[in-house]
């Protein structure tokens, strides 16, 4: 069995736009840096996974500068990436058939955001049969309103998706554990 | 273009059993059941959802009484229903072909529990490209503890997994502004 493989989900620099509202977790891009580093000591699989946006008024659309994933856990060379355009990274891209020929059975997720393609991403990779690990401090969120016209902080979004993640598609845990196993 | 088919999923009688906690909106069931009633009125498609769990220790194992269907949205014979061992109604069944075959554009979802199979099947919907209303009062959920040790109560994970899905995966509207329509 090969050994889990870190998937970066959309860590991209239009995600810091100011009209997505407040973000949590400002350490997540250190702490997936952390594990990057930590992957590629022990050459364990990585998968970058980046968003091209379809929609006219994105800052991911591939024509933009924010369409640039973040220095912190930019791919080598000779590292896959998989492109997509919803926000599942299963949806129109080879990730599920790539990671059945890698023999590759378990995930440790990373990356933005939690609420969107981070949780689309963790649902569909359990229920495809993949391990999920989810990091907790190494994915982020934003703030937004709510269908009653309440205002959720990114924190108290990012809380709750990872409870409603965790144990039924997941197990969460944070980058120190990770790191000490 | 063919109308919009009522997707229900999950109603079944195993999702009452105490040991997964306080539900919100009791209501829910009678909201299904009042837009069942209209779109067999209309004539509408009608696509139910059953989830056959295979967890030792789930009250939706095919085996137990819990599986059953309630009764305020019992299929009728002529009713499709695709059964799931996942919380997506579209992984392990013929949803998506079905969908296509029939020329079915939109769904217009209800059920259950939003936090898992409900939210799990939008967000899959919307990425596969299908037009989704999601229906804030016919759909529900049960309280959860975070991984930080807090206890939410079900009416907030629902209210914050409706703002996670709103707009993002589907645009979520009421019963009455359903019936309305």
């Amino acid at each position: 069995m090969t050994e889990p493989a870190l998937l970066i989900i959309d860590v991209q620099k239009g995600l810091d736009d100011p009209k997505l509202g407040k973000r949590n977790n400002p350490q997540a891009e250190a702490n997936m840096a952390r594990l990057l580093s930590d992957w590629r000591e022990n050459k364990r699989p990585i998968i970058h996974i980046k968003h091209n946006s379809v929609e006219p008024q994105s800052p991911l659309r591939p024509d933009l500068p924010g369409n640039e994933i973040k220095d912190e856990v930019k791919p080598l060379a000779d590292e896959p990436l998989f492109s997509k355009t919803v926000n599942s990274a299963f949806i129109g891209t080879n990730l599920e058939s790539y990671l059945h020929e890698q023999k590759i059975e378990s995930l440790v997720i990373v990356g933005l955001t939690t609420a969107h393609c981070v949780s689309t991403s963790t649902r569909m990779a359990a229920n495809l049969g993949f391990n999920v690990t989810l990091v907790s401090d190494a994915t982020a969120t934003h703030e937004r309103v709510g269908v009653n016209g309440r205002s959720y902080s990114a924190e108290e979004l990012h809380e709750m998706e990872l409870a409603m993640l965790n144990e039924e598609f997941c197990a969460v845990h944070t980058t120190d554990e990770l790191l000490q196993q």
